[in-house]
């Protein structure tokens, strides 16, 4: 199996100004390929440290993709570092970089300078990859097996995302037609409503009796849940079915707090149980401050099934439009079964929705005698009736309101399960 | 001036499936100090790459903060390969974060295991800063001289974004009193709709003027827009009033694109022009889909001037709950300045609030023959009577969604300003 390093060069990730987002990108695409990803390496604009840095990884690595440095103006010398790295002897000008950008900045009414057409321009060590979206091409080095030990190739991509993105599919290409390459195999579990320390204790003996070339992670994360990974490298046809299995395994422990068997979200899942179904949904929202509609309709064709929301931060919005009785508000607290539970009603009647959810609960500092801060009230109303539950956590606001919603919408997924059941 | 080198551990994010954002806010911590970060590392979970990696990095660096591989899973080995790098005799529980794990678990609920209470297990050889916002703690392991050339710090946080964060005053703290720091002073002018390309035009006389001790960054944001941001290294006290002064040049020239001139956000600001006032704030949101309120309830103490929204998706809601007039719907369209106008009327008319904002759009492949995907209606309705403004924006629906939301909010703002200097 090919090894594989990712380096981005520039000082704007190492001051911390961006966060690169093409190293991901990139060995998830590698990963595609069977290809492992060992390290990823990020370093300044600096000749000595790309000299350094890129022969270290070519001497560790069959394949070093690197991104960035490759601008027209000065503080970019990652062109002239890798001419020498690769012993070129000249410079070449490749004709149809320099007609793409002829194109671009014409298209754009760009006046064309010589630092553009300069862009076109690469070491006679190399070949090239045109880049449609930018000015700067992919180059190609291969190194022989004297030069690091093995053989061993560098991809140099732009360092604009986009355009690194859109040459990936070139580069892969480039890099199936010269290695022989092993699959590795990733398929997710979604979990959500168990923590990952009690999640791990009850799959314990699931985990030891693994296959030997099963490899399982955990990934927390507030708004999915805890994901499980398998993954098997070096992996043949058979391995997307023996995972799929595992995890069937899993099912009659876990229960329903598995909610997929692909990488998702929540609002995706709930989306997919209502979509052609004819059902619809509202929300009351109070803590949550429209976080849970706003999670639903980032889903592409939520408006076949979500209505609309009240959010009703205020209590008067409580009363005059979502209907609670302020008598309610006054017995039981804002934060509280009942109030949640008239939200849901609320929500429902306003709407004529078949399901709601609502929420109530406190984000941060305030809290009651009765309800502490970090505490939500979530409530659930369709045709099985209304159901409430409380949930308590104690993170600053911001991860509150997150986790407040990843709830709600998980309580609303179980409860449409139920429904679809009966 | 001190080197550091961070360090990401975790097989999640070579195989592409996180972005590494911890790298990039530690670095930008680090630079706050005045330590310039002249590498960053991810790297497997994987017991010989991870000791290989940090030895290294130990010998080129007088600091190096590593993330991650610290969970309580078997697949995290971090713990157990720093005890062996940093030659520990033995194991200490660290009482502090022992209460921390129990106060954490209960308070949620969940019950404490064993595996739970070993986080708070640590080599005898590291100094313990304590994670108040998750199970295992920072460790720190002071390298002598004599082991890597050079006195050598090792920080060792969780790979919890938020647990990572949250830690990290607490390192900075403890890199301050352990070396002589050289200030860096960065402070940051936010503006609001106008493009990168357009604003670099517009101040490049006032750019080519800079003191040569000043480098301006250009830091661009779909939510918060193009961030300017001034810095000087090796700075003394009078560089934040020198930097100041110049982003006082900069008010003739952009106006109103200017709404702060610290690191903050459109909500905040909105938050801030409220705050004090006793005038309030609702929302009538459609293609936003409640991201709007969102938004504005992330602010803390909201709650004093934001009432409520309607998160109108389907049409029924906009007629039932908001009151918009069928007819202008059918003469105008759904997306429409007619329609956005209703809308924030309908807010304000239903929570009785100072101001409104709404929305009205096609967030992706929709569209009609009006208005084209990507088109967005924004009104504010109060004191100053009802204004709309269109947006069209070209991207796919997240970033729509985003782009106009934060538009919204935008236009409140210069709404709020206008009714305050009137």
């Amino acid at each position: 199996m090919p090894k594989a390093s990712v380096c981005t060069i520039g000082d704007e990730i190492l001051i911390g100004q961006i966060v690169d987002t093409n190293s991901s990108h990139i060995s998830r695409a590698l990963n595609s390929l069977g290809i492992r990803v060992g390290k990823m390496v990020s370093i300044a604009d600096d000749a000595t440290q790309i000299n350094d840095c890129l022969e270290a990884e070519l001497k560790d690595n069959d394949i070093v993709v690197c991104t960035g440095g490759l601008g027209p103006t000065k503080d970019d010398i990652t062109k002239e570092t890798l001419a020498r790295l690769s012993g070129a002897k000249g410079w070449v000008e490749n004709l149809t970089q320099k007609e793409i950008i002829k194109n671009l900045l014409s298209s754009r009414g760009i006046d064309i300078l010589d630092i553009n057409l300069r862009q076109a321009l690469v070491p006679d060590s190399c070949d090239v990859i045109p880049n449609r979206l930018g000015t700067a091409p992919v180059m190609v080095f291969r190194f022989p097996a004297e030069r690091f030990g093995h053989p061993a190739v560098l991809y140099s991509l732009p360092g604009v995302p986009f355009e690194a993105l859109g040459a990936l599919p070139d580069v892969l290409e480039d890099i199936r037609t010269h290695f022989g390459l092993g699959a590795i195999v990733h398929r997710t579990l979604m979990t959500y409503g168990i923590a990952e320390s009690a999640l791990a204790k009850l799959i314990e003996p699931w985990e030891t009796s693994l296959p030997a070339d099963m490899h399982l992670a955990y990934l927390p994360n507030p708004m999915t849940g805890v994901r499980l990974r398998l993954s098997v490298y070096d992996a043949d046809d058979s391995a997307p079915e023996r995972i799929m299995a595992q995890f069937g395994l899993l099912r009659p422990i876990l229960g329903d707090y598995i909610y997929a068997t692909e990488d998702t979200s929540l609002e995706a899942v709930i989306g997919a149980l209502l979509r052609g179904s004819g059902k619809t949904l509202s929300c009351a929202e109070s803590c949550t401050g429209g976080m849970v509609s706003h999670l639903l309709t980032t889903v592409s064709g939520s408006s076949e099934y979500f209505l609309g929301s009240v959010v009703s931060y205020d209590p008067s919005v409580k009363t005059k439009v979502l209907g609670v009785d302020p008598g309610t508000i006054g017995k039981d607290g804002i934060v509280s079964s009942a109030v949640a539970a008239e939200m849901a009603r609320g929500a429902r009647a306003l709407t004529g929705s078949t399901y709601s959810v609502s929420t109530t609960g406190w984000a941060d500092a305030y809290g009651d005698e009765n309800e502490p801060a970090g505490t939500v009230w979530i409530g659930v109303d369709g045709p099985l009736g209304t159901c409430t539950k409380k949930y308590n956590f104690r993170n600053d606001r911001k991860r509150n309101i997150e986790r407040f919603a990843a709830s709600a919408l998980n309580e609303l997924r179980k409860y449409i399960l139920e429904d679809k059941t009966l």
